[in-house]
């Protein structure tokens, strides 16, 4: 039985508030059962959610953490005046200093994305991410110029979602490239890819967890045998010091954090923000 | 040029603290110019982005916003004693409230992430992505028993993106099936989806963004046109309505807030977090 239930009450997607809370919550060893109250824009779902919030309260007999991001100023007095949890107003704690430190007031618009479609970021995450599944897995070489960066690696090693999360969450273009066994013969990167040498990261990984990867996918195969996996893993590595490019082993990082190192080891982290 | 330059600074990947900042940040018109320092988890690093934040603010002649995300106080400590910024600390600022709240110390380890292959939240992620992109465009009808949603609309209404978006944020399985003349003709739902209807969501579309959308890829073609675009979009409004399945038009929302509206109506708004 969980210990104590949250609440992400959001006048938008609520994405922000659960973002954050999940990352202070991971600071405490509790747990905690999650509920998302998201688009709570109107006094009328202001109440709602305080109803279910107080019900909440009563039937565990103890407070929920409540976790807002609210721009409206109408629902967060409700939500202020009669929520029984213990609120924590992410956005008032901040954005009061930042009007002060800026000169200006906020202008209370709800959602980061509320023009959405016309928004040249936004934009640029969907194309990022139509350019991801176009070039994933070596499947064209078509436009490879236009990517911010090319992940090479073994099958397996992490390239697909590690593209896919630097697309939709930061816009880049990332194509991606298996190393095969003809790579490997040659021992030489892929020829498609020798004119992007500046782009090119690669993705290792240790063979005994390729090899476990592997065998969910294709069980008792020789691509999933320990012995192939190790034979590919040295010769991609060898592979990648040969050519002199980036590269580091997905083992025990997730997604967020390859992506992250690639940013950082590229020279893509800053951005427009 | 930016008005002010914004660092993210964190001892884990900095996604949090980039989320966040963001969302406070679009409260205010004005540009902000952001750079992410991640992984400054000793204090070498914490006082090399010290030298950068400082140096930024002679550069500029004001002190740069930075947001902090830092469990490891003694990084922490080196950028309040000596960063010339206006500090946020997201993690103190809550963190200590909540130590009350709970009754228990928090434990001040790095990153949500830290244990990631290990963690099952972390592995259904990754195979929820695996299972959008095997069932991606209709692709594959096995295991669609296994799907959480299945979205269905006509071409480019932005099924793929919120497949993956579902997957990548929230681990949720979503498959994804087109809308296709066949379908049309017949004015029925693929048959292959019929056993599955209380997992179907649907996705339209204004016929003249549509259009601009197919415009991109298929210039000049029939498949772009306005009035082959009216006439899909009504013929797919109509069979959703007649199929009693739920939908939304994508026009005017980003993936976050498809997304979110999914998870709400088919409420599948619980999660263990």
């Amino acid at each position: 039985m969980p210990e104590r239930t949250v609440f992400y009450v959001s006048d938008g997607t609520g994405i922000t508030a659960e973002t954050f809370g999940k990352a202070i919550l991971a600071q405490f060893d509790v747990q905690f059962r999650a509920v998302r109250l998201p688009f709570v824009d109107t006094v009328d779902k202001a109440h709602q959610a305080v109803r279910q919030i107080n019900h909440t309260a009563e039937h565990e007999g103890r407070r929920p953490i409540v976790f807002t991001t609210l721009v409206n100023m109408d629902v967060l007095h409700v939500i202020q005046q009669h929520c029984k949890g213990m609120l924590l107003d992410m956005f008032g704690t901040f954005v009061h200093p930042l009007e002060e430190e800026l000169g200006v007031k906020s202008h209370h618009r709800v959602g980061r994305f509320s023009d959405a479609s016309k928004s040249a970021d936004y934009q640029r995450r969907i194309d990022a991410i139509n350019f991801a599944l176009a070039h994933d897995d070596g499947q064209s070489d078509q436009d490879l110029a236009a990517a911010d960066v090319i992940l090479v690696g073994v099958s397996r090693s992490g390239k697909t979602p590690t593209s896919l999360y630097l697309a939709m969450q930061y816009g880049i273009k990332a194509a991606n490239y298996p190393l095969i066994p003809e790579d490997f013969e040659r021992q030489q990167l892929p020829p498609a890819l020798l004119a992007y040498k500046k782009k090119l990261f690669g993705l290792s990984i240790q063979p005994e967890r390729l090899a476990e990867i592997r065998q969910e996918r294709r069980p008792g195969s020789k691509y999933a045998s320990l012995e192939n996996c190790r034979r590919e893993v040295a010769a991609a590595e060898a592979m990648m010091r040969r050519a002199g490019i980036k590269w580091l082993s997905t083992t025990h990082k997730s997604i967020e954090e390859i992506a992250t190192t690639i940013l950082q080891e590229l020279k893509l982290n800053e951005a427009v923000g």
